[in-house]
């Protein structure tokens, strides 16, 4: 396949977007993988802040990352992604250059525990503030599941809302795939 | 802007697919710049066609492919794209990487001559048929048009009932902008 699938095409925007000493948020820590991945992309120099409301993801994000000896520059906050502008420091307010969401349940979790439209989009508000010109928001939204599709509407019409001269917001979706597979929005705050 | 835009994400599409030696398709030669990044991309053994019903477009493209020393490895047919099966010589059935649309009207040109559903769709129907496995559709759809809106509509349609067994099909759009902005829709043949 040579166009990029949806996982690949979130590792492009985080690479895009992320160099050494650079500050991230992994919005869902989910099992980890991406806090690896941008823990390895912001360097030693460099700080994740991981959310995750639920026990099982903090902890399955923590044996991965000290598996991959990246504990040292990812910090682990066992709350909402709601609590955003709080949790992170005010010192990295306006340095924040990538932040990822996984929306939906945990893999291999508890499938009622589900990301939420209001807390989404409550983040979503925070990050536009205190995110870096040129920074990436990047979301990407599992919609299968019962609330899946009411998250989706919801979070659609708030984004398709965003001012334009506030940020691009992209949809990036294969659209002739049956079961609801996933699609990425990407919003990047201008300037 | 660190998220491509959509006639940059088109470039990206065409480096990805093409290389040294392959044939390519310009289904709407407009003013010519595609076939001049094409036949960039293909080189000296390669051959892009390119097809436009409209004598200004042809001539338009002819003196920019002179002015870059690239008319020797394009092809010109002052006709429309549903004729490609038609006039790519059967020795290059198969081997086609790459094709771009660009729908609506001729930029600088007469507004009132506009691509057409029917036709586009026929275009595309032919080129699954002969172009090579991985090969790349791209189509940038201007839809600001009187008509566009319909060519739209009738596109997405179809492009969203191709068998998923048969082709990847992605949408690429920025979604919170005003005045109908052109957006890519991507169609790579399985294998």
């Amino acid at each position: 396949m040579k166009l990029d699938g949806i996982l690949p095409f979130a590792r492009i925007l985080m690479s895009k977007a992320l160099t050494d000493g650079d500050i991230a948020i992994d919005a869902t820590l989910g099992n980890g993988h991406d806090s690896v991945y941008m823990a390895k992309l912001v360097g030693q120099a460099g700080i994740v802040y991981g959310f995750d409301i639920q026990e099982a993801a903090i902890l399955s994000s923590q044996s991965r990352l000290k598996e991959n000896n990246l504990l040292d520059r990812v910090v682990l906050f066992k709350k909402g992604h709601e609590h955003i502008s709080e949790l992170v420091p005010p010192v990295h307010h306006g340095k924040i250059k990538a932040s990822i969401f996984n929306l939906g349940y945990l893999p291999g979790g508890n499938k009622s525990v589900v990301t939420k439209p209001d807390t989404t989009i409550s983040a979503i508000r925070q990050l536009l503030e205190i995110m870096a010109p040129e920074g990436i928001i990047i979301l990407v939204v599992y919609h299968g599941h019962p609330e899946g599709a009411v998250e989706r509407d919801e979070l659609l019409h708030y984004l398709e809302g965003l001012e334009q001269a506030s940020a691009h917001v992209l949809k990036y979706q294969f659209i002739n795939q049956a079961n609801n597979p996933p699609f990425i929005v990407a919003v990047e705050k201008r300037a």
